[in-house]
Formats: C-alpha cells, sequence, structure tokens
C-alpha cells in the first residue's frame, strides 16, 4: 500500500482540484467521500480508480477493495480533501464514465434545479423508483458536486445520469411515441388524470421559476399536483417522488 | 416608528437572544427571517408581535404592516440578527401559540426528524397535502429552528404544529377509530394496499433508524414504499410526500 505524508505530493494536489467543478470537467474524474459512498463505488466496481485512506481510520475487519489501489494518508492530507464537518477519512477518484442510455425506457428530465440537495434526493428518488436514466440539461448544479453526491447517497453509481439538450431528447422520445410530462402550476393536468404507463419522461425543473416555458411548449401534457393547503408549492425533490411513484406502472 | 442604533440595546440583545432553543422555549417567541416569511406571518396575524427592518431595506410600495410594531434599525443590528448568507434585512417576532387542534381528522407524527431542512420540508409537505395537524414527538429538532422555518416556507402559520406524546396520541386516535399507520422497511404492507381515508394519522420517523419499534407496535398497521431500483431507502421528506398524496382523500 502506498503511503503519503506530503501535502504537496502532486497526487494530493490533484485530488484537491477534483473540489472544482473545473478540473473535475477536464479530467473526467470526481471525488467521493465516506464509507457509503466509497462502498457503494467498490460494488458497481466500474467507475472506481483508487481509494484514499487515512492512517487513523479502522477500516473494518473484511474490507475488501477488490484489487482498487488503495492510498494511505496523514490525517492533515485526509481533512485536506473532506468537504464535511465530521471527515469520516475516506475518499475515492471516480471515472465520470458517459453511460450508455440504452434500452432505458423511463426517464427523468431536470431542467435547472440548483440547489444541490435537492437535485441529489431526486437522483436517490429516481433510483428508488426504478427511473432507468436521468437526463440533466442547462443551467443544473454540477452532477458531481460533492453535495449532489452526498445526498444521492450512492446513486450515482445505480443508474445513469447524463448531460443532455432537453428539446433534442424530448423529440426522440416523442418520435418514439414515449409521452413526456411537463410540470406546471398553470394551464396543467391533475396528475392523477394521467395513466401510468411502462415508458415516459418526466420533467422537473427549478426551485424558483420551475420547468422554463419553450420546455412545457414541447412535452406531450404537462401535469400539476393539487395542493390542498395555504402552502404556495411542493418542495421540487418531494414532488418528483410523487410523480414518479404515481407514473410508474 | 422606533429606530435602534446601538447593538447593546436591550431590544436587540433579547431578539439575538432568539436565535437559540432555551430562550425560545423560555419566552414562548420565535424570529423569523425574510420577506417571505414575514409576510405569511403578516397575513396570518395572530402570531405576529413586532416587525424589526434594516435601514437599508426599500419596503415595496405598498407593505402592510397591519398596525403591527414596526422598529427600524441600523444594518449592523440586522446583519446580526441573520442566520442566512444573504440576510433580507427583515425580521419578526412571532408567538409560539399552542394551537388548538380542535377538529383535526388528519395528522403527520414526526417521531425524531433531526434534520432541520427534512423537517421544515415535512411541514411544508403535511400544509400542501392538507394535513390539518402535524404532532411532534420527543427526540426532533426544534419547531422554530431557524432552518426548519426556512424550509417550511412558511408553513407554521398555515397550520397547527404541536408537541406531544405520540403514544398517547396514537392511543386517542385508535380510541376514535382513526387508523394510525406507521412507516417500516420490513413487517410492513405495501402502501398502496391502504384504503385512501378522510382520517388517519401518518408516523414518520428518524432518518437514520425510522420509526421507534415501541410505536410501530402499537399502531393499526404499517407502511413501506417499495423501492424498485438499487437506492436503500427515500429521503424521510420524500416519503411523507408520496404517502400523504396517497391516503389523502
Amino acid at each position: 500500500m502506498k503511503y503519503i505524508e506530503s501535502v504537496n505530493n502532486p497526487k494530493v494536489k490533484q485530488w484537491k482540484k477534483l473540489l472544482t467543478k473545473k478540473e473535475r470537467d477536464k479530467s473526467g474524474t470526481f471525488l467521493i467521500e465516506g464509507f457509503h459512498l466509497v462502498e457503494e463505488a467498490l460494488k458497481q466496481g466500474e467507475q472506481i480508480l483508487e481509494v484514499i485512506v487515512s492512517e487513523k481510520v479502522d477500516l473494518p475487519p473484511r474490507w475488501d477493495p477488490a484489487g482498487t489501489p488503495v492510498t494511505l494518508v496523514t490525517e492533515e492530507i485526509s481533512n485536506s480533501l473532506s468537504e464535511t464537518e465530521a471527515p469520516q477519512g475516506i475518499y475515492a477518484v471516480c471515472r465520470q464514465t458517459v453511460s450508455e442510455v440504452g434500452e432505458a425506457k423511463t426517464f427523468l428530465f431536470i431542467d435547472a434545479v440548483q440547489d444541490p440537495g435537492n437535485f441529489g434526493t431526486m437522483i436517490r428518488t429516481a433510483d428508488a423508483a426504478g427511473i432507468d436514466a436521468v437526463v440533466v440539461g442547462r443551467g443544473s448544479v454540477d452532477i458531481f458536486n460533492s453535495k449532489v453526491l452526498r445526498s444521492a447517497q450512492g446513486s450515482h453509481f445505480h443508474l445513469p445520469i447524463i448531460k443532455g439538450d432537453l428539446h433534442e431528447w424530448i423529440n426522440k422520445l416523442q418520435g418514439e411515441n414515449i409521452p413526456v410530462y411537463g410540470t406546471a402550476l398553470e394551464g396543467a393536468s391533475e396528475y392523477t388524470k394521467v395513466s401510468k404507463s411502462d415508458s415516459f419522461a418526466l420533467v422537473v425543473g427549478n426551485e424558483g421559476n420551475g420547468v422554463s416555458q419553450d420546455i412545457l411548449a414541447s412535452t406531450t401534457a404537462n401535469l400539476y399536483i393539487p395542493i390542498y393547503g395555504k402552502s404556495e408549492s411542493l418542495n421540487v425533490a418531494v414532488a418528483t417522488g410523487i410523480l414518479l411513484y404515481y407514473l410508474k406502472k
């Protein structure tokens, strides 16, 4: 096992750079933190490139990095990589595979969602609902932002999450007779009026402005969730959960 | 309009103390921040005691505090009251009315939910779903924590949110033949097997441990939401939304 103790080691500098979107984009990799995420990455196996562990961490007795290179680092280096208040001292570098969407039939389209907690929770919810793929349009937070990764709790390793032009995707799916449902507060149908289906795409949008008007104009139908009380709206991740669990056959 | 410019003014000291749970409990009041929350409090009218505005804030032309006393303060005082990164310079002190639950027929029971964002989002979701009252058991974050207030987006002024012993509440409702549904991953029924109803209580629990075992043992039935993909679970606020919108007639 390699051991690094200098914070000036070029590997350490490269890992730290992965805390920025710029370097993640350039290198095509991202950094994950914490036992749960590292274990999900090891389970999946295809994206994980290397594991980094603080010398202060007691690894569980049967912990198995399964052939993935592991580097031991000082507590100081470990803490410098962390973006949490209570670092667990374990990290991994993973590849941003541009997953093949292949035979996907159910989709979540995300239009300009900016809160990383909401965004990650939506990915986790799509995973739980058995959605085949998530397509992220322009104006959303970075898919590999550390808060997005934490909120998604490993779902990044469970289903393809790709960047794409939502207009092109809507055209493509409609060409295949797959319905695309927007979400809107006005000029929309109550979601329970739509039939459950084996194939569909749901478009959810920005926390403040909702799905953009030009996208709403090109969907098969637009849906709303009734508000029975006095709140103005639902949180976007909660709305995503209600709709995906309703639409899914 | 009163004007305060000394940070040592006793009123300022008292407002700042409201950032602690201890003082909120002692005084039976709480502090809200931002235009949206202050407007929701003014609209409701019963709980709001006074408004605090920074001298740097341009109030909207027809802004109407409707008889509520307004105090103007320096930007420095205003910023010292803020718990956000971009203070809007407007605050209000409100009364924690112990609302009468009266004729409530639908309930959300919260058992030991600790993340303030989740907790506030659950209150907002209960409001949207038209639930009549929220009862908060032991071990949850403070109802009037500033992050809870922000995530709930004003729902604190829309429906009663009370502290209570969940066991006593469960006994009381079952005595009135109102079903109480727990949520659990094991030994539970799929939620879609239960009939929609005009009156029910849903119990949701801690992010890590779920609803406590002794509560699950005393419910009418326990429900689960199927996981169709590879995620281990749903976020508790998302699960609350799916269940409340399903159960609500």
